[in-house]
């Protein structure tokens, strides 16, 4: 069984971890390297780190790498309209104006082509109103101001700090409620550690620094226009106005030195600040816009199984400089890749396929590897055994944190007892036990946490969609901030990373070796390190977590006859046929039914082709004549992807 | 690659096949055995048949046999208040009654528990008012009337001729329409052949039978209340009032002597005839009930690969007797697993594993098949090479017709090389020689027509949802009559098939043997006898067809910049794949997004059962207290469900 196999495995494991990544390795200057210039997805500068990744990937011994294009939907602001927000007087005039663009730290002065702090995904607009503060913005903050402060913010601007949940949400909820606007704002009670400067002097965010990101909420992720499709050339995009999760409302964010509040103040000051505000007017002329982007894809052929896939993907581009946000993780992905080209070299071969992804536009709604996937999911959900995530490698500068499948738990604990702390007056104890002390968990548990993954970074069609086992890894902070202070400002620079999260880089190494432990033990172990038994575990776990919740409401659970019943039922089944598993599974998958199906117009017949054909059928007939030609088109964008899709199932692995 | 396996295989299939199915067989007394009593599904006498057939499949010599029950929605009419149709005079009186029953065939006289002809899912109802006929109610036929002879059937009566087109398409167009009921007729024009007798005298439609059937039209069938889950014990189940598919108007069938039109009367005199008839009022009070059915399901366990499965299904159920539908198909699988069992006894084992199936309320919409295909989705999806449909062996008495997957072509073709011609006169003929001779395709093939699957049967969701290779093979007519002329009346009976379709029962044995045949060469070859190549072809094919249909649309197609390059470039990449493809796939395939979900309500977290997370989330604040338990309930479904089946994959083959 699978403990077997990881018991087994444990020893060589621990010797190739330590030729993985020697302890003289190449992460600091990489980090230098791809940090030096803004790469925002769709740039040319983008472009060019991708195509001196795939060239050093080469170099470093992959036995392919290709680049893979997509043209999504992204969103700049208007280089001649720039966006702010504005307080009015009575007769319209702007008294105020915040701030066009973030100060720029020092060594960067020259640099040209970063973008201002913008919303994503914004809608264009001028709204003028009277500004509510709605706290987090979460559905809980609106029905408090709703229900217990009696304050409606149909018409209303609203004001927003970032933090609790994913901003796209707040934005959501915002337009839910019937405001006509949202103000993002970084609040120093959720941006300002007690104790600690400002950048440059430390890693609390400045006054003048804004998050910038995304407001895209589509259920799936990915590019807007393609849903559940690449995004390739003949790809047919939906209209606009047909987008689900496209806010239709002007969103920006700002600084707290635009709020006239300064780092450290407290929430009730803020309230009140903002509550006697003026009217504001918020200027917003950012555009969406196709464009392309480019995936990097590397590979080393498996020699036993080459047809079970492992991979490690994180994304390169970043809003500005990226020196957390994805550097300091792609940085890793690069070590990771020269450390098994060294490897290659002296003979090693896995037993599985490797590949390593080096995503675009993730910052934009996880574009480049949801599109990614899209395109290869036939194969990817017959072959691919596990997906190593590898966004941001620090986030603080306590210990270890990893989210991921309950089936790699044991993996997980196996490979961190083999690898070194990093931590100073450590040397000599293991990662496992310097992550086991500093865990907070409050439970009895001989084993530090590990969470579930959720979403946010590029591991979600993978995990999410294609129900493929999934992992992510990085170093993170004490307390739970909501993000790292300077999280999506002009201040993740090199130097916020060399001065303050890693000096040694040690940090980023431990991450680098848990990272390529996982991929080394997925793509080498004779049997694959899945644990189904903590797999059912868990399920178990999570199974009486949300009874739980449903007895919180006792007389409901009576009163509707709710019973979880059947789901334990389910959960204890499968724990046992868990405990009895030992056996992998072969199959043949073909799926038919975009080829075939019986007409719509007549269950009886079968029909090739049924999604053109019935949008052929009856056409002259058609009401509106171009959105049914409109239709013909998107079907047979859908039948060319499904038959190409159907090819890449039977093409022999590369 | 498979041509290779083919021919390897030729031999010995030859020699199994005579084993398979000697020329002295039972299917005459197995026939008569299961034709004796009505057995429509959900009653009692169905389930002693399964009971019977389980049994004796056990004797036979099958590893395993279990009865597998669903509870699905099905509908009869109400034993005291029968179905009837009624011309009204000025007054509101009941002038003319149609039929309540047809007159029962000779020696069924003291049978019981004969249902009356009734249409299963009709919306109860006495509405009332002027008739309108519409053809065969197609789209264009309803289109037509209304376009070309400016009659709308709104608030109307329609009237229907059966044919062409699926009977729920029907009652579809005609609810679309705006008609209050509808009447549907067997007219002679299609249910009577030039010539013949009607029943007993011959196999023509008696003028006192009608034909029953389902007018459930859902995108997907099986049980009404549980679309895509198994209907289990503890499934949630679905409000009549949110099930798409089950018409909202009554719907009664008529035979043609409650017209006053007689057998040959053509189509005019009908139309003359209809179309000046006073008011009517159809009096309906048919019921819908969650009822039991019954599956057996039988096992031989593959001796090499066990974990992939073979399935040969056909149904039980029937209107009455089912002499034809679906005994003539089920006594032939019954046969197949008597023959498979001699051989077990000889010590012979398949490769991989073989599934008996004998579906239960299949026509009520392909319920029992559907909800075990939904059950075991997941396995299926992974593990099942081929499934082989056993409906009705016989519609007529010119020649073999054969419906399948193109990658089936090449097996088909070279099995009934090998297998003899039923025909008098045609000793030492092989049945695709007879075949060939008969099929009268105008295309200059080398070879008989194979078309493809459309729907109708219990491969529906093996083949459309499920995406398995699949194939149906039956005895058929020359002319295509939209079916046989006393389908799914009272005369279906063993005389009907002993004394006109199949005196001999030669017949069905040449279908047994390429049901048998299929059967026997996806579970032995040692290559999967699946032909990509051919299936390439195919695909080649339906893209220039579709493209043809496009191009009736000149003008549209440029101005609307329609382009098929995109899909043309993809079958050519695909054949291109399947010219080179010599390798199965090996795969892992594990979904987990029913367990793991960013949450609706904050994208960053993770959530585990987030289906029921969020159903209970702020529930205490919902608007509809009642209705958003249900949506708990319904969760907490779902999520068993998938963690059951989750199991099952894990679970060793039988």
């Amino acid at each position: 069984n699978t403990t077997r196999s990881n018991s087994a495995n444990k020893s060589t494991s621990g010797k190739y971890l330590k030729e993985l990544l020697p302890a003289t390795n190449c992460l600091h200057p990489l980090h230098r390297k791809f940090t030096r210039l803004p790469h925002l997805a769709g740039t040319e500068q983008n472009l060019r780190y991708a195509e001196q990744i795939g060239k050093e990937w080469l170099e470093f011994g992959l036995d392919t790498v290709e680049m893979v294009p997509y043209d999504v939907l992204l969103s700049y602001p208007n280089k001649s309209q720039p966006n702010y927000i504005s307080i009015v007087d009575q007769f319209g005039s702007e008294v105020f104006n915040t701030s066009l663009a973030e100060p720029v730290p020092e060594g960067y002065e020259d640099v040209s082509n970063i973008v201002p702090p913008y919303s994503a995904f914004s809608a264009k607009g001028q709204p003028e109103g009277d500004l509510v503060y709605v706290n987090y913005g979460r559905t809980e903050d609106f029905s408090q101001l709703e229900k217990d402060m009696g304050i409606n913010v149909t018409g209303k601007i609203v004001i927003i700090r970032y933090g609790k949940i994913f901003r796209g949400n707040k934005v959501t909820n915002a337009m839910l409620a019937g405001a006509k606007g949202v103000i993002l704002f970084s609040d120093p009670a959720d941006y300002c550690a007690v104790g600690v400067q400002s950048y440059p002097h430390g890693w609390n965010l400045p006054g003048g620094g804004a998050q910038r990101g995304n407001i895209f909420n589509m259920n799936g992720a990915g590019d807007p226009l393609t849903p559940g499709y690449p995004a390739k050339e003949y790809t047919y995009r939906s209209n606009l106005e047909n987008v689900v999760g496209l806010p239709n409302i002007p969103v920006h964010p700002i600084g707290y030195n635009d709020l006239a509040i300064s780092c450290q103040k407290d929430f009730l000051s803020l309230f009140v600040a903002v509550s006697f505000s003026p009217k504001v007017r918020m200027n917003i002329h950012t555009n969406n816009q196709v464009t392309r982007i480019h995936n990097v894809i590397g590979r080393i052929r498996g020699a036993l199984e080459p047809d079970r896939y492992v991979i490690l993907g994180g994304h390169r581009d970043a809003w500005v400089f990226g020196g957390i946000d994805p550097m300091s993780g792609a940085a890793v992905v690069h070590e990771i890749v020269r450390t098994f080209g060294l490897l290659l070299r002296k003979g090693w071969r896995p037993r599985r396929t490797i590949i390593f992804a080096s995503w675009d536009a993730e910052e934009f709604g996880l574009q480049g590897s949801t599109e990614w996937a899209e395109d290869n999911a036939k194969m990817l959900q017959e072959r691919a055994v596990g997906y190593v995530n590898a966004d941001s490698a620090i986030e603080g500068m306590y210990t270890l944190r990893v989210d991921c499948t309950p089936s790699l738990h044991t993996l997980v604990y196996d490979l961190t007892k083999q690898i070194a702390s990093p931590e100073e007056g450590e040397e000599g104890v293991s990662l496992y036990e310097s992550w086991h002390k500093r865990d907070n968990w409050t439970n009895d548990r001989d084993a530090p946490r590990i969470s579930k993954l959720g979403s946010g970074s590029d591991f979600e069609a993978y995990f999410i969609r294609l129900g493929i086992a999934a992992a992510r890894a990085r170093y993170t902070k004490n307390k739970r901030y909501s993000s790292y202070p300077v999280y999506h400002s002009v201040y993740e620079t090199f130097e916020l990373v060399d001065k303050f999260y890693d000096p040694t880089f040690k940090r980023l190494r431990a991450v680098a070796q848990v990272r390529a432990g996982l991929i080394f033990q997925l793509a080498e172990s004779q049997l694959l390190p899945l644990d189904v038994n903590q797999y059912a575990d868990s399920l178990g776990k999570y199974a009486q977590s949300i009874v739980q919740l449903a007895q919180r409401h006792p007389q409901e659970m009576t009163k509707y006859e709710v019973s979880f019943d059947a789901l334990f039922s389910a959960v204890g089944n499968f724990s046992v046929a868990a405990r009895d598993f030992h056996e992998r599974l072969q199959t043949l998958n073909r799926e038919e039914h975009v080829i075939f199906a019986p007409s719509s117009h007549n269950k009886y017949a079968g029909e090739s082709f049924p999604g053109i054909y019935d949008a052929l059928f009856d056409i002259k007939n058609s009401a509106d004549t171009a959105k049914a030609w409109e239709e013909v088109k998107h079907q047979i964008s859908i039948a060319a992807f499904t038959v190409h899709a159907a090819g890449m199932t039977l093409t022999p692995p590369a």
